[in-house]
């Protein structure tokens, strides 16, 4: 029987409605939701690459504003603009773009971003503060993941939990956040002897490490939650472009008993997951005295 | 055949050894090791609980101050005297005594540390960048734990490792660290169902829970690596008191290579780590111009 497929385009439109609701109650208490985002690159292309984060902003009536430095910018001009930002009361919320230029020290520089403002949840504080289960903001694609579990009521406590991939972004965060929900959570990534041994005990199996076809349907125990975070762009034979995640959907759709499409799964969902998080952080700065105070 | 025993005492002698004439290298040029500890509660209580962490202090030639806290302080009060010792140039390292009373906020506080002289590493950045592969400062217990595999010759990467207990101060670190060493880990926790299913596939099993006698011979892969976190205070047949603990050691010793003992085990370098900890912060702090700054 194949798996129940969660739709993540639709999930992420009703976040995205509740999201915009919820602006537009802020704005009309005179408070403002603007994100401002911080890109190091060439000008044109960093308004290109930004083009469709500014769109879906506005959809939501997130003021944006672009920060566009020159691929050549040093640690302290960083810095300084973040300051700026962080000072600024009209920001509410601040991006900042990687990969950044290899020469730049990113966590020095995300350690900057007011832990209110930090909307992606990667200022180290604030994936300390997620460790010790006291988040202000987490990472996007983790609270996703979470999302997307509980849109198909999975409740994750107790579950045998693997996570493929430990990147920084996506698998070590998800990996942190489920075992918080209690979940056994087994963290593999490229040194793991015998993966497949470990993702055929999985009851819940999530992958995000950027291989296509990794995961297939002899891999994954009879009856698992699989969700797929990888988005990886490949060739189809006549030459075209298209999308596909790490897990093969086709096989892996008859072993699983919920699984997440690429594209419209975790993707979309990730998307709206900012826009929401960037209307949490615009609240949580006005409303009440701030907690964390150095 | 029994298993290799580490010998926690040696090793943390060693280190308390070579944290010695560090300190006393520094304070040759003229720099200084001072560690201020901070203690909400009952003074008394607070002289007898600190007594011999300021004599192992001195034992090294750390320099050691108490900062004592009535039982009834405030998050604001706490949040000054850390400010004022933040400030204070002659101070390299604080402390910040756990448990606080239950109505602080004990993230919030440990946030206000300075990263640079937060000897536990448990300020949520410093977890946050160790958890981006950038520590300045981690926590001891993990620490200790790396530092007992280093003594024992065993390379984390590849390694199925099973950490037992996640709690804040040791199982959560030590997953952390040991994924990052490459070693695949599993986290195990009050939620695991049939514990010992996992148990029993560790390469590399680390245990702290705190709960005497949980992990047995039997629960135990033959040749694995087994490390004891767990301090647990009993009572003897006769009423006396002894210190064992979450390994039952007799039946363990038969199955593993390699295994700590308790008490003589983790316990004691953990003791020495954060000793070594407070010297590394001195040099850092007066070393180098700051990498990280808000």
């Amino acid at each position: 029987m194949p798996a129940r497929i969660i739709d993540g385009t639709k999930l992420a439109k009703r976040i995205k409605s509740d999201t915009s609701a919820r602006v537009h109650a802020l704005t009309a208490e005179g408070r403002r939701v603007r994100l401002a985002a911080i890109i190091v690159g060439e000008p044109a292309a960093a308004e290109i690459y930004t083009r469709s984060q500014r769109q879906r902003c506005q959809e939501v009536g997130i003021e944006y504003q672009l920060h566009s430095l020159p691929p050549h910018a040093k640690d302290d001009d960083v810095r300084s603009l973040i300051r700026e930002l962080n000072q600024d009361s009209e920001v509410t919320g601040i991006i900042l773009q990687l990969p950044l230029p290899p020469d730049l020290d990113t966590p020095a520089l995300q350690y900057c971003i007011d832990p209110y403002k930090d909307v992606e949840g990667v200022n180290p504080s604030n994936i300390g503060l997620l460790f010790y289960d006291n988040a202000i903001i987490a990472p996007c694609t983790a609270l996703a993941v979470m999302e997307i579990l509980k849109e198909a009521s999975v409740e994750p406590r107790g579950l045998n939990a693997v996570v493929v991939g430990q990147g920084a972004i996506a698998g070590r965060p998800i990996s942190l956040f489920l075992s918080q929900k209690m979940a056994t959570v087994t963290s593999c990534h490229i040194a793991t002897k015998d993966l497949y041994s470990h993702t055929r005990q999985a009851d819940l199996l999530v992958v995000a490490v950027g291989k296509p076809g990794l995961i297939r349907g002899e891999h994954v125990k009879p009856g698992a939650i699989v969700i797929d975070v990888g988005i990886n762009s490949i060739l189809r034979p006549d030459g075209s472009k298209t999308i596909v995640g790490d897990v093969d959907f086709t096989s892996t759709n008859e072993a699983a008993s919920i699984i997440t499409p690429v594209p419209g799964g975790v993707g979309p969902v990730t998307v709206a997951i900012l826009l929401r998080s960037a209307v949490e952080a615009a609240a949580k700065q006005t409303a009440t005295p701030r907690r964390l105070a150095v």
